[in-house]
């Protein structure tokens, strides 16, 4: 079959590989329909992440069940189903808690050796661990690029708003409007946000941003500590959400929000920082990070997303074939896409 | 100054009342702009609730500050205003737990005696102890027939899903589609319900319910049980909200929602009842009820309302003049309006 | 095999039955060091729970693993383990929200083919599916018969309070005096409980409530709503266990409970009752119920266990061979043990 | 009347004062009977915490009611109270959320004109202000030097575990063992951790530690995060408290802690710190901050100290009259005791 996988820094490549087979009697082949590409692959691509040369890439995807194994109950040769990027196996300390995400055996899709070497989905199938942990039917009516958000994006942006205090009437601030920040600002309003000030210094993206029912704050152009204090009698945002994973980031967001009000960093960091303490300490301000707890969330996103409260359709700017997937990722680079679709 | 008074069963009447004047610190006078008639007038009305004759009743409202004691020091002369329906002292052992409901000095407007002796609000002023917890200012461009279901009845239908353990993505049923049970249509959709069934006998209230994002469904003309199941692939809803208050409703509620859901009777009830505790605990269900925190709510409503997400438009079907009391009791006791506004 | 079977009504006896075998990769063979028998038992005993003549029962166990299939990865042959009453998959919609003892396909030991047909644990050996769900290694220097708690009764105690709103400081009353009750008792005081109200009418049951921390309350002999009012300024108690399951137990324990206070039935409900959801209603009361997330609890109940914190000896009262099983079901049926265990 | 006034760094002097005389309804007069002398005294002592020369000190008492305005209602003249070191007026923004610690109008006992110019408690009689939300009656049988703990430092300790995700079972480390830091030991044990570590360099204070339940860990003798694997299984501790306030603790905390878990910042952070969020992202540790609130938590805390569960007596290391507070801040300067008491 034809995969796209890692050759070396900037290089990526269509190649044949062996298709999958069923290993162990939790698994799943799913013949792959639609496939994204996604943040966390440039950095694999700008070699930040480094993987094997010769693997296969991806991690968003949509297909179409071709094949289970014996212990799989909730999905069938057949069906259409969405997957989370990563697997979990639903036994250890933290799956038996819902940490899905810290999952002992959990293995990352097109990630190599250090995420588990688990082949990734920018390819014709795709052999999936723990199937009734990992996929969900697609609901009727629901188009593959929307569907697709659910197992990565989407469900990254729901764990951006679930893992604060946020409650229904509450401000909330985004910071950064990446497709995660735009989804953040998306679920922060349908979970009740009375306004979402969204950040950003890029025009397009504001605008999206304010599409999705925020109030555009330019960075640079504009006073956003101001904005954050005139949305709320001068007290600060209820929660702020760092997109960007910048230490100037997270200083905004601490001086953004309300006394004893929640800082959530969705964006990476992966080094020490300068922290604020100060401030930090004495407004009370709790900080939490992280990656997203995508299976676990996965089936309220898809209702979500099923019910219309949730469409990521407007962040969908590109489709393009698997077999173009060097150009795809080149397109990428220079963003001049949100998000780009390919279809085997 | 012209009140509406209670007299008799099915007798309302406009009279001459004396002025408020400040007793208390805490106290505000407010010249009454627009107050609203009530489905709990009503139980007075019927002679359900007894109060005393001459006693002036109404607890919905919205005005403007006259006067206020030396220990205010959120609301001035001159601003525009919203009540809640009771007042909380904010020092005794529940208001300190933020549990102003059951604040042991609580007073209900126009309740009479048994309720603290708080002359209401249908009338040219009112005097409104504890002004700082009661009162909060009309945001900018709010119409005084909006701001006044903050303190009451949306505030009602907050509670009926605040008290919930409801989250994005859930499925809710609403059963009962008087004024409250819209209001909690509506906050269920606002707070990020995928799906909300709304249950009533009524054309009219099914039609508003869609119009608020629900799934209408007739009581007795469709299968209830087989909607619920329908939209949750037969496990039943995640919170069901009895807006009804009677046994029938609440088996019903048992019946269509999933195991470890939860039932919140919203509707008044007050004496002994059959409960299915069997199917209960067979299926862990909780189960709560009782009396909105209005106070509690009311910045969130007020911040939802504001953000147009909240929105109770639709529920005032009729305004009429202070003086026409008499008879906006009469259209109102034949069920001939959602909301009745009047003005002095 | 040596296994207690159930016969008829009033009668159990000791057969010979086949040995298991593994048919699952999660399965694991553990060979019985101790069984207890409980309550649930003398259901089956009684006939009210009806099960398959010849059926193995019992399912309180520790003992030590003798063969794990391929997908077991916490415990391993030679291992001294407990284990929870019921097996739970770790992937169906429940158990991926951690409501275990909803699992879809649950199986509880020891009830027949209406609970999953899975073998007792009274028995020289039990098949054990979903082992790394299901079994614990039991903590170094933890007796059998306390570890053996932790899968069942000490299990339902921990829930009996997790499943309220109790915090540290709350004061607590407990219904019943049976092992789950007491088992209330303890955790609620482990938990940070100030004051814990026990209720029974067997003295002996009292005294120990009374050497777990509580203050013990005679149900006839003592104004019980006076004490709860007098340990809590007249309020009532923050959290009422019923570990009764009778509706004279439910209604007494709507009138301890104050305001916005919680009440929950651990005890079985099976039927309809009359609730008096008038007073419910009034003071805010929330109700909940139902079967113990043991699978859930198991991990904090061992590490409170091993740490002396929660200590269910004082209730072991009796030790007998599983060759006397017959005898053993016949005193337990005369109430004259607490809990008794069963050695092959 | 005599009080301990603040003269210049290193210096404070017992002097005349007027009496203090009810200003507003809210007020009580209170004869303190003992009085504290605290870890932030330490910070005005040494001039870091500027206040006024002349002004007076102190926080931490008991006394007896002399007087109350008129809107007083849960004291009286003659009852003998502790109270908190700080107000809060129970009608700001904050306040309505049970958020006293950040009152509008809150004002700190001996802490001079920046934290509301409210007179300090080192004296013989003290103005309160708000006294339904400052002053509760001590409990029957409870001593001066045990009550006086709930409205600071035991209080403290509360907020140290309350504010975490902490549930019984868990484990946690406390990282300094000063008074504060030894009433969050005693607090995590009381609420039901199954393990608590306590770190720190003094032997004298992890014996204390020890005394209360926890594992003592020598800072710089042993190894501190192979105890917390080895209390975990290798996973680190669910709940880590810094009650230091420096960055090497903080640096500490993170790695002590599990995935998921989270770090509570007690000690106090007045600066710019690195952090290391690269780990604290990777691990998804929530991490939190800020004073107390001691006004919110105080019934609880009362509850559990009455209850003998929380027990400070061991921290009162000295007795000395308010004649000698000279003295007395010399012995606290040079850490010879870990609570003195003064009376006038």
């Amino acid at each position: 079959m034809r995969a796209v996988t890692f050759q070396a820094p900037g290089e990526v490549r269509v190649e044949d590989r062996p298709e999958p087979e069923l290993l162990d009697g939790e698994d799943a082949i799913v013949r792959i329909d639609a496939t994204g590409v996604c943040g966390s692959d440039l950095h694999i691509y700008h070699g930040r992440v480094q993987i094997e040369p010769g693997f296969t890439i991806g991690h968003e995807y949509v297909g179409t069940v071709l094949d289970v194994g014996d212990a799989v109950s909730t999905v069938a040769p057949g069906d259409r189903v969405l997957g989370c990027f990563q697997s979990a196996c639903g036994r250890c300390w933290f799956c038996r808690r819902g940490l899905y995400q810290r999952c002992e055996h959990s293995r990352t899709f097109g990630h190599g050796a250090t995420l588990g070497s688990l082949q990734g989905t920018q390819a014709e199938m795709a052999l999936v661990p723990h199937a009734d942990l990992v996929l969900r039917k697609v609901p009727e009516g629901m188009s593959d690029e929307v569907a697709l958000f659910a197992g990565d994006v989407m469900g990254t942006g729901f764990h951006a708003i679930d893992a604060t205090p946020m409650r229904p009437g509450d401000t909330v601030a985004v910071l950064g409007l990446g497709p995660v920040g735009l989804c953040a600002v998306q679920v922060a309003r349908a979970a009740g946000a009375a306004k979402v000030l969204a950040v950003d210094t890029v025009p397009e993206r504001l605008e999206v941003a304010q599409a999705f029912g925020a109030e555009p704050v330019h960075l640079t152009e504009q006073d956003v500590r101001a904005a954050a204090r005139g949305a709320t009698e001068g007290r600060g945002v209820d929660v702020c959400v760092d997109a960007v994973g910048d230490p100037r980031a997270l200083e905004m967001a601490i001086r953004l929000t309300r006394a004893c009000g929640h800082v959530q960093c969705i964006g990476v960091y992966a080094e020490r920082a300068e922290v604020h303490m100060g401030l930090l300490w004495l407004n009370a301000i709790t900080l939490g990070g992280g990656q997203a707890n995508v299976i676990g969330h996965v089936d309220r996103v898809l209702a979500m997303m099923s019910a219309g409260v949730l469409d990521p359709t407007a962040l969908v700017t590109r489709h393009m074939s698997l077999d173009d997937a060097s150009e795809a990722y080149a397109v990428y680079d220079r963003r001049e896409a949100l998000k780009i679709i390919l279809r085997p």
